[in-house]
């Protein structure tokens, strides 16, 4: 990668149920804390890319932040899978020369208003994912994700409560975050036994928020990134990838469903492009949709074996003072969810050293965007 | 710019105003063709980006065509503004090495199923553009840009049959094109004038058709087109923009309404990269939903004077012998309407030499997507 791009800021909103703001609103608000953060005027930002899922106008939002031009947008598909690759495209219109700083956002009132989870089983379109299972009366993504997490449990000869690790890991790190619904509130083991099945073996814990709320990101260049208020996390390598059976969720046709080829070809990549794997990183930020898919991608990943997922959670790994500190921020169980843009905010507060649960020495950090879709990752590191 | 980058292939369906088929099967055959064109294979293709407008499944279509892998994948919004974008964007994937082979794609029934046409007065969303004129009642697109259209004629004491060169001109070329809709089918200057108002001074031979079809385009290195079939164009410059006070092509908010800032800004963006302005080309492919805007692109992209263009286009110079043939297969208004991609697709086979209406000694052509909404352009050279 010949220039170096870098992440230089972050700024979200409160992360609520019920926002009583319109996302164009959220999205500003989101956008003008991220300037904030990083010390630099709207006038500068010349480019936005955000989710095609995602309802506000480029148009608009640029109209209120006064940015005098603007020569860069567009819009990543396949809903929180696009997260990282919000953040790589920008990188590759600035080596490109046509923009210079990129704000890239996600606003998102999915508890107020589009609710993810409500489920859908109305006729399918005439091309999409949706006609592959909600023939089958796989409504919800919960529904769908319950067959790959029965699978799984069967495969390795583990209990209902083998993922209850990921849900208390997660809900340890949200009583600690200020930023997170879950701040001040722990879940006991005990809690989560007793939490509703949501689609069995899915207890409500082993299943992400639906959140309010906005996340904006600035991507820019080093050279800028010098002058510039805070740290900023340099953009080591930049992935997405598309499995070849890819069905959102519902990956029933693959080889082997307990594998994400979308997830391992994320790793070859990142890997030819900077040397590093996953695992090489001090802290990992992994797409927490769903408590079973966590346990797949450590797999994918190579964090640990095939079959030895829930027992790494068990056992700690993923603590602050663990061998991969996992969503230091409570992640999408705990703080929010805004498809994903949240662990790349995190990613950057771990590599500043200004994260609410800082892990020690942190040079690379390594980010997953969704699992079971198509999807994106990053690895960042030290400027 | 780094590494040469080139359109390698064109590939469109037939075009009517009943297809008969889905979106995604029009996808698929334009892409197929587009392969067949270059000479390459699916499992080549590791790219796909189209309009955020498209309904289509990249993963859907990747899965029929039997794509290796899918390593990018984006959108542009903003409708037809997005055509050459689609084409920069794939440009800069390639470059940053993430893709290799980019198909980039529009398939679109909105002859028989999204009539973009027929109005809309329904309550404006949160945010975006509409709310800014469908509360005037201003629910066609036709309805908005009419009064730009009267405003330039009474400013520069035209007649209202002043647009009439642009629909014979297009109509002219439409005629010696197979491909086109209104193949065979001359339009004289009394039916013109006989033709109906739709939004006066907008005759229905002012404004695009709407069309049932698809076009694909192959994006590659120069290195691997070297090896394929025909010859490639070279993408010499790529830009996108939008204007400060850009609200879809109801831009009173603007300075002066006559003008077009975001196109303007293209044009300084094209010339930054290669050093050439519009004129510079020996053919154009302008945007044409709609003669008006013609008329203030040719104005603003520099080919003529301010005021001057209907004269321009009356005396011939948009001809295949003229300073600047134009739209040379027919364009929107006799070809197809296709949001732009059929200009590119144009743009590559006058640079091949194989055009139907072939202009002599092509070296460049410049090629635009949309007026007065957030858009994009190409200069495109003998590789």
């Amino acid at each position: 990668m010949a220039q170096d791009v870098v992440i230089a800021g972050v700024g979200t909103t409160d992360f609520s149920k019920n926002s009583k703001r319109s996302e164009h609103q959220l999205a500003v608000e989101a956008i003008v804390a991220c300037l904030d953060d990083a010390g630099i005027g709207a006038s500068e930002i010349d480019g936005m890319i955000t989710f095609t899922m995602d309802e506000t106008s480029e148009v608009d939002i640029r109209r209120e932040l006064g940015c005098e031009s603007l020569h860069h947008f567009s819009r990543v598909p396949f809903g929180g899978g696009g997260g990282c690759a919000t953040v790589g495209h920008a990188a590759m219109a600035i080596r490109a020369g046509v923009a210079h700083s990129v704000v890239v956002y996600r606003a998102l009132n999915t508890a107020s208003r589009v609710r993810f989870g409500s489920g859908q089983l109305t006729p399918p379109p005439e091309s999409g994912d949706q006609r592959w299972f909600t023939n089958f009366g796989l409504a919800t993504p919960a529904a769908r994700v319950g067959i790959t997490a029965r699978r799984y449990l069967e495969t390795y000869g583990l209990d209902d409560d083998a993922y209850a690790p990921f849900a208390l890991t997660a809900r340890a790190y949200a009583v600690t975050n200020p930023a997170a619904y879950y701040y001040n509130r722990p879940l006991s083991r005990d809690e989560y036994l007793s939490s509703p099945w949501i689609s069995r073996p899915l207890r409500r814990f082993d299943c992400c928020q639906e959140s309010d709320g906005a996340v904006a990101l600035l991507v820019t260049t080093a050279e800028r990134a010098r002058d510039l208020r805070k740290k900023s996390a340099k953009i080591l390598a930049s992935a997405q990838n598309a499995g070849l059976e890819q069905i959102g969720l519902a990956q029933y046709w693959c080889e082997d469903i307990l594998k994400l080829p979308e997830v391992s070809g994320l790793k070859e990549q990142l890997r030819k492009q900077c040397g590093m794997a996953p695992r090489d990183a001090d802290a990992a930020m992994l797409y927490d949709h769903f408590t079973p898919l966590v346990a797949l991608q450590l797999e994918q990943l190579g964090f640990c074996q095939d079959g030895e997922a829930t027992e790494f959670a068990a056992r700690g790994h993923l603590g602050v003072d663990g061998s991969m500190p996992m969503n230091t921020h409570g992640g999408h169980l705990g703080e929010a969810y805004l498809h994903g843009m949240t662990h790349i905010g995190e990613a950057l507060r771990q590599l500043r050293g200004e994260a609410v649960n800082q892990v020690s020495d942190v040079s690379a950090v390594f980010v997953a965007s969704a699992a079971s879709t198509p999807g994106s990752a990053l690895m960042l590191g030290q400027l």
